[in-house]
């Protein structure tokens, strides 16, 4: 099994803010060289997890400029470029090309919503505008709409995708695209973004992962990726079940939803774990207090990412 | 009854593009000047049929300086400042305002969501930020959350917010707000978004109407707001029975969907009148063609819109 | 405009529960008694609102039996016919005519769905086995699809449906049926179910209402019906508006969702009023209770529904 | 690791009609031997494969008698009791456990949603009133509710469910099931119905699969679940593709949709195989036909599961 250019553990890099909402670019340092130097295989910034949605195109610049400065070459840089239609996202796209990315990640158009003919049309204008690989977000969670197999593997076997983050939740057609991408002769390299189940796309055959829970530990994921490629399966399954015991930062916590719940418990777990100066969340978002704090604590320090 | 600031027949205005998708100005002015001659009581830029979220920020500013310019101070000017989260709606806010806006129109945050708290929390730091009239749109369709009767009130009531421009879907949603507002003095423009059925809003009691469908008829819409303020329910009824004949330009297009079946038809129909030079559409939508086009031309000369 | 053979007010009649859940019979005549004697031009057993989800075969047997029975021919009897698929709805439907039923009401299919043409087939299959007019009941926050416009109006042209009970929400989809029946020499009774905004719907051009909330409050639905025949708009507005005012029933309820806030305020309320000796709900929704229950006595006494 | 009471292969039966819609009592049994003689560990009748939801209660006893007789206590059958509210499921529960049924599976509530605490008291009231074990059906696409893996486990807990069929896509969830109820000292079988990644959930962990293709090819998901009980993941992974490549039936049509391409699938094929007499499809289904039934041939006679 040769492995293709994007592959391995792929964390998407959550953005650390200071109290005044600027980019906390010492506990960024300290975020991205505890990912690399666990070993990871590259890194994800303004993805979902990274704030991107939150983030006005200064503030995007400079979470892009300081990540590739503070990665420095060590690993590859894919640069998420979200936004709502066609045009918008290819100057996230040239922004991040001129920044140094070394691919870009783009959703299927969303807010005015057009069927599959115009997500195939927007990513193959996509292509034809920008000079970088460029790998398809499925993320039917926040965008509304579904890539299929069929289609992504269409745009992979034309040259349009290098790939596809998957975070669609749909591991049925994950399975079909990995298995029909296979004897499509590999155009594509297929990651989950499903933190909880990596097994089991590993499993399928996927080329990756994009486990936001690697902000908080690197290192299972990066043995498991190891286990991966050995054939290990029995340990691929115990570290994934050492991990989801350390995923349940996302569900002791109450009266909160969302990204407040999700990339939350991130920073506040970071944040706990003195990796990050502060756990600001992004406006309108809330950070994390009281029990729900005490709650995130007790489960790193019940799995001994924390010190009692 | 005295007339809130933002009341009548504020059509949301169509962006008319060159072929080379640059914005066409000289249609552009043909769509203003025939609008506000027709008596409409104000105009609404960069709505969802204004293709705000196709357009760029260089783009975005385009059509605001010029619509603008056009208008003249004839009517007040809404602008819409769509985007994802509560920074970026600022950004775009604090441009329409150095442009000379009387208004900003927001959504609910898209993309992230998380719950009512957070919209709460979007709009009132909006408020802070920015120094217009701040009107909440209300289109779950898009944005994949709805703003409740009681919380747009509590937001008008604490002079967050202007107004509400509905396209929720969700009429009784809207009627109890109708209501409610009156009971609390009216402290919101309650305009409906809802082109088919706005003689029932305005039996509600609502403020005015935002309706797309004025780009291309817009004397009947300003008749009808004139009837309901004469308190001449029967010929606000008959308007809207011969409106609602114009509006089958959205369903006998075939293998359309979205916009390209909506701004779609109105780009088509205002092309055919001769109001636009083109029918360009922004990418990655496709204009209509063919038996599209010609089935959309069949319906305005039966209604007497075009000429046989 | 001539009456159609279904139109006016015609409530969906809750259905009294005894602590054993066997029908209370006594509290269903004084229901059934009330509304016939506030003048309601037809009533409609087993509907949502009469638990015909809830209600076993022999228990429905009970409900249309008895109300049959207490009616005695005063008004028409609509009967729910409310089950998965086409097979299951025609057994309803034969039970329903031996009972004496004047029409049944059927939903499209749910639990397994099929798109529009297994709706079409569905409802051709029923007036092909059942001898009885045949009401389409549109619903799709139960049945999770929705009947377009163009489908009712086929079918009620080819003298398939007699009618349509509108409960979908979509206030668009209702004009367009209700103007384009009329265009079409008006195949069908087209009634709305959302007690709320009647009004509209009335201007809209519909046929009658089914009103839950008339269970509770039959004569302004009357006199409503009463205006809309003689033109006065004001005052079924002004109607609606006190309507509404007791509707607050269903939101000053906390802590409750779905059928328990809906039916559970109208038995509640009935059972304040003396109308229903028990507030028994269909296992497994529980009663209101303590707060809740005040709140709705408040809601009752503040408008003159119940003595203070 | 000891089996638990419901765990291997336990394919849910397709119901064979006559084109009469009769039960085609031959077909069956050739269809159940074959499964039984390939090694399945459980039959699940009536379950949305085996046309519960289009069935009368007369059809469904003939399913449930004829199997159950063919059967012959050879493994255990599992029947589906599937109905909107709770007192209609359990009529359905105590006429299987009449007939012999070994354990009963039962849905969510639909039609009317009431949340969470209506779904656990449900299942509570279920389990006092009916003398076998319960399986809860989790597929909240065709109940429109979702059963958490917290409410599940508890319910285990409490020997209110013996088990779960997941069918409801989100492996995330069922994998954390797995995980707790292991955990918790496994009290739940936890079976999963998603055919095409049944490796990912036996890699979970998980007790079993309901894979609804095992009634075309039951052999290789025999032989995976032996692959999975020797931890030979290698073959287990190898077996689920070639089983993929069969499933293409699934997609290999057009103009269908849903129940329709699923079992329609199902019974085209079993048709071309001789284990079916016939097609028919329970109103107001149509079955598979022309081109479509064609390229079902195809993919059987390519993957070997037809001559040529």
């Amino acid at each position: 099994m040769p492995q293709p250019k994007f592959s391995g553990v792929i964390p998407p890099v959550v953005t650390p803010d200071n109290p005044d909402h600027t980019l906390d670019v010492r506990s960024y340092g300290r975020l991205i060289d505890r990912m690399v130097g666990s070993g990871v295989n590259g890194l994800f910034l303004l993805g979902s997890t990274g704030e991107v949605a939150f983030s006005n195109d200064a503030h995007r610049e400079d979470i892009v400029r300081e990540g590739i400065r503070i990665v420095a070459g060590r690993v590859p840089v894919l640069v998420g470029c979200i936004d709502t239609e066609t045009d918008r996202v290819i100057e996230h796209a040239r922004r991040a090309q001129a920044l140094g990315a070394d691919a870009v990640v783009a959703t299927a158009p969303f807010y005015a919503l057009g069927g599959l003919d115009e997500i195939e049309e927007h990513f193959r204008i996509l292509h034809e505008e920008i000079d970088l690989p460029i790998l398809a977000y499925d993320i039917p969670a926040c965008v509304h709409s579904k890539i299929p197999w069929k289609l992504a593997l269409r745009l992979g076997q034309d040259g349009v995708l290098a790939g596809v983050k998957d975070s669609s939740g749909d591991d049925v057609n994950f399975r079909y695209l990995v298995q029909e991408n296979e004897k499509a002769g590999h155009p594509l390299s297929l990651l989950t973004g499903h933190e909880i189940v990596v097994d089991g796309a590993y499993l399928s055959g996927a080329d990756g992962s994009v486990p936001g829970l690697a902000n908080v530990i690197p290192a299972p994921y990066v043995r498991q990726y190891e286990a991966y490629r050995a054939g290990d399966w029995a340990h691929v399954k115990e570290l994934q079940d050492q991990i989801n015991e350390v995923s349940h930062i996302f569900d002791v916590t109450a009266g909160v939803q969302g990204y407040a719940g999700g990339v939350g418990a991130f920073k506040c777990a970071l944040n706990l774990m003195g990796v990050f100066d502060h756990d600001t969340m992004p406006r309108p978002v809330r950070a994390l207090e009281g029990a729900n704090r005490e709650a995130i604590r007790k489960v790193l320090v019940d799995n001994g990412v924390l010190g009692a």
